[in-house]
């Protein structure tokens, strides 16, 4: 069974996403008491392949996830392209597509549910704008993916 | 120009959607000094279509849209199947693929631009869990749909 | 390299599909000049299985393909399927959807090459509605897909 | 309710891209007795950013759109994106996937309900050959997308 | 790294799933000497939900996994879903689309990588017929997918 | 009615895909043996227009078809586009992605059908791995494309 709200990995993330840096102290002062891991960044950019690598290098150098390892690479991956699903909803483009987006993300890396042997869990949120390459044409977007680790 | 944080209408429906009832109080208090139009629910299926139906009924028996006129049902539905795909991340199908959802959503409706040119627009937040048909077997998934009216 | 626009095997079968009865004595006149078989309909439904098999149907019941060879139904199945990719635009999915279609499809087939070794080929035209479930909630859709025979 | 054949936006939009430049007269003269705005235009390419922005470039040239307003620009890009939807069946990729295009597209803006407050919608057409990037290995595509603006 | 060809998870099920029972102890010996848990099953239908329970419940079974475990149940998932998409082609639908399967499956659990801190990872192999719902008109169809456990 | 399991297209274009050089003699021999086209080779990239373009020019010089002939290109065009989808399963893209592939590609040439008058078929075969693009972080991945030719 999942935790409830104070506990859901997904939800902290998108808050740690989705929140102003002045809002955010409630948000990590609780996953530091849970003792989970998690980064935060912003990603700009007409080309998916750069809003991947941001994400996967900032899980990296803050040792949300081990790099030697692709078993935790793999779920850390497949929850980025989840999360960009939401984000590009329908076709995963964006400079083919002639559009761009202005992320902030989050990697949350915890135990969500209430069976100890249910493990660790990763979630990616992303939260930004989607649009035309010109500034003020776009519109908000957002994308959640989670993966057992 | 998208207005500030608390102006943005993506943003507001997935708080809106997301937040604990004793937390939104902020939100709708906040939506209600904007006079733009709201509404909230919960609908959980194996079925898409009860998804969309529950939230189109919503959003008509609230005033956030006026069900004698296409182009305003259009601009939802629009919304709706945009919201989804951030909840199913690829094949927008629930039951065929054996899963089931559990979500709260959220329509808002409001002028999200500092242009006032600009004119009303329509945001649809869902949140909540996706998983096997079976009780605790599931995780965390969100989705948001934008589009002017 | 493919024929003059007369000779074009998708252009006469969109304006089969789309033309009203009364102004498509022209394309039948011209394709019963070129010997090219086809056959046109009309089908309603909420579900693609029934748009699938009403085209399918037609199709055998005028010669167009021949029912005992799976080589032509692949052809024919494959042409419809690009077809209703173009009417359903992005998740192939109609009830599930909420979405209701009211169609007129055209099959034509016929040697659209100037190079007779390219042998015949298979187009199959939609035309019509897609919309709610709600009469006058709709606007116009149309889709084509082409094979070899 | 859609008005009937000739008010529809759709066929008209069709018709315009796919007719010969010395057929289309009889739908121009139309849709200028409709007032209705509307561009035609022609590209080639490997690449769908650059038939994305042909077409938006053209449709401002064109006062089809006014490039100031983002609602405008929103609700033709996904008239576009729906559009190359029937074009590319499947996967809305070209050079990736090995292949080109060679189209003809038609913009036309206008009000196709019977009911006046249903207000003005906009239709993108798009007609030519899809293939290898050979001349000659190619056939006809079709595709079709419409938006409330 | 992955170990060489006979330590290969992939290979493995695919074989199991694709060679005819005469032909399969081969495998079987292989995998029972590398102390893999595996099972092998046969499933037809033009429902995917049923191609999904069928291999879910043969894994339950076999104890290939612990259905009390979401985490194991939920890469277990994937990997069927995963599987799936290769038969289908495109869009992960069947009854929907006139289509139906006949399908051998296998799903294979253990280490196939040399470093052992990758641990364990699970293998969803389908192979059989896809087609009309008519006797014979149908070809072959596979697909596979792997996720860490 | 499909050949008896030595005589199927897709399980020959698997395995000779799928077994390593010491071991696809027993395949070759048996394809010369039924007079069937075939040809098999490697490619390793981030762009699957590399991947497209390696296997339709290994078919071309092996005379598996005949690149004078659309129809023939077209038919090996789509079983490579559906061999890629096993092995992409979802988005049919790599290097967007952040992923590459690393295949080995077999197209066999036949009759698998009992009845003479189904003619020659098509298949593509892809098996490989898919992953991150640094040594050692990838997975295998199957796909197989069939089509009349």
């Amino acid at each position: 069974m999942l935790k409830q709200a104070k506990g859901r990995i997904g939800r902290n993330a998108v808050l740690l996403a989705m929140l102003e840096e002045e809002e955010e102290a409630e948000i990590t002062t609780h996953l530091d008491a849970l003792e989970w891991r998690y980064c935060k960044g912003k990603v700009g950019s007409m080309e998916l392949q750069k809003i991947v690598s941001s994400i996967e290098t900032a899980a990296k150098r803050n040792n949300v996830v081990n790099s030697e390892l692709y078993r935790e690479m793999h779920a850390l991956y497949h929850a980025i392209i989840e999360a960009v699903q939401g984000v590009t909803r329908g076709q995963v483009e964006l400079g083919d597509l002639m559009r761009t987006v202005g992320l902030r993300f989050a990697v949350v890396r915890g135990k969500p549910y209430e069976n100890d042997e249910e493990g660790e869990w990763i979630a990616v949120a992303l939260y930004g704008t989607i649009g035309a390459p010109i500034r003020g044409l776009e519109h908000e977007t957002i994308g959640l993916g989670i993966n057992h680790m």
